[in-house]
């Protein structure tokens, strides 16, 4: 490596970062002393979206590649880099402590000058929850988001939505597990064998049977769940993981302690780890605009808290998997695995 | 002072403390390694729980008394603990990270053994409840909670429901807030002018129109409220503020750069935060125990989260303070105070 | 106000904030991953040093004014700022977390391609030290950070430590405060009678014999300092805060009950808050260049662990505020104020 | 299971944790309302300090199981359970944000009252880091601190000392890794082959020179380490790790992408998280103590923060592991492992 040159404030583009903070209150001769904390804290939420988007989408490229359901280092990188995410989500509910330090007279002081500009803009946040998986369909409110964008922004969102999602990619990898294929064809992917028959539907219904005192003690809906992750794979038009990707979800959850499976359940576990940060930075942000415009209307021209508290029900993306929760069994009541399933999942 | 002769295991009493861990799984001889987990962290919530019971009880007492209206040190004493019940909360709220190292697998390996047991037996943090305002008849799901409890917990929360609340010592602290006395009353603390006359009801009248803005602009609910603030003190049996106290709360928030007006804000900012960060800890909690169990009947016999959602919409102590900011006018706006008033409000 | 039109993008610079990163590792066709992050999160730092800028430097003008040493506005003000810095500082430490998710085999990849590019060229964190009260002949390793940075950053540096930094402000401040002063002069700055006489004399005479007790337990070189802060304002050329303001921040401390003091002790404390958080996020920086790098030398041309490690010690900036507290003695054993004195700390 | 009748409050012992808690100020009728918060976090502390003891005990006794080396469940619940502790540090640094809302002048109205005791006197965390790996040789101010315990918990930790230790426990586990065996060797752990002959010699002689151009850069005593890292066994008495010990910690850093190497990097990467979050909690704790008491005389009988200060430097029980970060090289530079290798670190 020839020694080259770099400046520290050239490296970073300080002339940019630095002075592209412009108060509207100033132009406005009134100015209000918190309005520089309120553009820096968000041009600081943008650049770790940025990130965000960064790391999704290194994630869903390694993701796409065939041979990634083998612990390759490709896997130990997408665990890495989710974690990763969880790490900056964390930072991100923590950044809300600072927005606070702004009380709602110092907000007042420079809020009416902002309309229509509204934190729903924020095509990045949208474009992050399109590529984890949430579709336009599943979203609240979705006239009211799109009311607040422009095209330009909108058609970025869509473009991120056209993407295959982190959702959709984790469906056609748990899909590929082929946990329950013959040995032989254990390094190629050919479409598995219907659940219907061989070894596989053997375990789960081994495990059903296994697990039906769980099942008395569930709500309804999570009975039908059930039903339909047991059943074939044409059921639930509505989901997004299909029959026999839950399946496959909830076998890395149940034999985890597996050499071969403990990288998938780390995967597992970092997506609903992020799931539950974007829902705590949802409920925090949410109630923070409460405490900040009470229940006046938003800059961005409606109550944001409602948006929010929509979002906050309906956005879980993972939901899926985390549902599957109700259906584990004890580790001593757990089916024992075939001598030659356990060399499977080992190394040897 | 005569030296002491304190040993540190003697003074902590970590005899009792260290020996006071039992797995229920060892009973049963199917040990669950991460049962100790679950009984330390459960036995720190108590131990902090305790310390939010003693910080609000000393809180009580000190509002309890007629004098304290003007700065006097009380004052900032109330300050400086309902502040440090805050940092106590968020300490709480972060404690989740350590239960969420328990994964469901390894809870199921012990939950069915606690059986009836259940955080809701939790009778200190619904005393903690109580003490702060939130009464019997306000509570979600009062009949399960209830069943969840024996007879002497019971009485203990009814205990603290029947003690004069910090939102009951609030609403008579601010109906005391002689703003708008003569000069010569204002040391003592008699019943103060109707609004329907004097200088309070020519103030507010004249808010009412600088205000008119704020309030199309709000929800239908919202105006009620407002109307309410602003009418005479018998309408809103349900509320547990007076209008008269609302209205002093709000001069509080509009005039807080007042030295006499300083601390009073703080004392009203610091309630807001505490209500913030138990629902924060209500929600990760929430978002926990769905983590941990799905959809599952919890082990205290119903479904733990709903009960958390419920109380989660429901249980904000102190709302009728949150919403008054959304009557707050720019400060530019606000109606400059006689010179005699702002003499009041300063030190001389 | 006229309804304005603004663009959350326009409002915030996005096309200048989301179009700044330019990684070296692309450049030189060897692209790293991770360089993205290490991008984003300095740019992420420098935003918040901008901020904490704008914070220091508004709390420098109102501590400019002559009449803030009673409660006025301003003070209140001021301590909201400085806490609002406390907030801000804790994020930053807490922004490591982040970077330490770049293991030293991630950073390897880019870190040669940086030269000499360092952290140590952020003239915007050196200006802040600087605004806050560290001069030059303080700093450690003077002549290396000089050598790290260009012209024009160095004079950035030194423009900032020519102003009247937080220190000195608070020097002036505190000498003004006139609690020994005879009513009549209350309002008035004039220069404060001699400790050698009146009543600020005796007040000391009576509390050094008080403390005998504490000196005889102290340090030998916190015996001197004691001996310094009672002596007469000439001693100690070193030293940042004359014996006449020390004597008021002690009285501040050992008297914050009284209504007058309230205010005053926050500005002691959230500065003492500041130096705390300044050092836990310089404690952390080195831990984390530490484990990144190990004992090699920094892209900066040195090793930078050994810088932090140094100003670790050195940059205590408020540390003479701190150390008052070993001169402390029970509030049981506090001389009682003279009426007058206590009606002149209350607000009748 | 046979539904057990546990009940919340006998599940968790709360008689004997609520009632533990007995303040020497009003023993002395002179209540002080802070020593109740002096005793509920310590007493918070122990109960984690026993968690803590409680997790290392276990992965010292998976770690001294001869197989632990192939990646076996046991293996992913080391480092389960080193990063569950990873978590609970976290928690105890962010606790003295907690302690700090004592003010100095409210922690005197007691501190005389607790003498002799002091933190000191928590053997539980003394025996935390000798199960670590901290030797009685390597403490800071041995005799003091002996002088600070009654016999009985020096015998505590005079045993706990005296079982393997994770240190040791981690030397004999990377001594036991056969990268470089023949593959015939496999799975038995026979004493490897010297390193001056076969193939760990090639491979460490080629990457000496690879490295030459980092060495040049390095520190003179990280020279002399890193030769010892490569000479043979009997270097350097006073090192916790063997020379062979430190070439395998190495290999794994350096190839940590091959599936056989992803869980023992997670647990090298774990105990530096563990050191650094022990060396964090010093800190912060040196800085509180510091605030608190300035530079009096502990309630322990000597300058608490001068034995955390040296703590602070001497007490890195991992420190080993940490340097050899400076032995790394670009992951582009690395020798190409042979196929042969390759498969023993893979999977088939």
């Amino acid at each position: 490596m020839t020694n080259t040159n770099v400046q520290y404030g050239d490296y970073l583009q300080l002339e940019n970062i630095l002075n592209a903070q412009f108060p509207e209150s100033d132009k406005h001769q009134l100015p209000a002393h918190d309005e520089m904390l309120f553009i820096i804290i968000h041009q600081a939420y943008e650049l770790w979206f940025k990130q965000l988007l960064y790391e999704v989408d290194s994630v869903a490229e390694i993701m796409s590649k065939p041979a990634v359901n083998d612990n390759s280092p490709e896997l130990q990188t997408v665990v890495h880099r989710l974690s990763r995410m969880v790490t900056i989500l964390k930072l991100l509910v923590h950044q809300i402590d600072v927005m606070e330090t702004m009380t709602p007279m110092d907000f007042l002081d420079f809020r009416d000058m902002l309309r229509p500009a509204s934190g729903f803009q924020s095509w990045q946040f949208k474009a992050l929850e399109a590529r984890l998986g949430l579709q336009y369909k599943q979203r609240f409110g979705q006239e009211y988001y799109i009311s607040q964008l422009k095209q330009d922004k909108i058609d970025i969102i869509r473009k991120a939505e056209n993407e295959k999602s982190i959702l959709t990619l984790l469906n056609e990898w748990l899909e590929r597990m082929p946990f329950f294929e013959e040995p032989g064809n254990w390094t190629n992917y050919k479409a598995v064998t219907p659940v219907e028959a061989g070894p596989e539907h053997i375990f789960w219904q081994d495990y059903r049977q296994l697990y039906s005192g769980g099942l008395a003690e569930a709500e309804k809906d999570n009975r039908e769940y059930f039903n339909t992750v047991f059943a074939d794979a044409n059921a639930g038009g509505e989901r997004n993981l299909s029959p026999k990707a839950c399946r496959a979800a909830l076998f890395i959850m149940l034999y985890r302690g597996y050499p071969l499976l403990q990288l998938p359940f780390q995967v597992l576990n970092s997506l609903l780890e992020i799931d539950e940060q974007l829902s705590t930075w949802r409920y925090r942000h949410m109630s923070m605009v409460h405490r900040m415009i009470g229940s006046r209307i938003g800059t961005g021209g409606s109550t944001g808290k409602d948006y929010l508290k929509g979002a906050l029900d309906k956005h879980f993306i993972f939901a899926e998997i985390a549902r599957l929760t109700s259906f584990l069994i004890e580790r001593r009541k757990l089916p024992v695995l075939s001598h030659e399933m356990g060399q499977r999942l080992g190394f040897q």
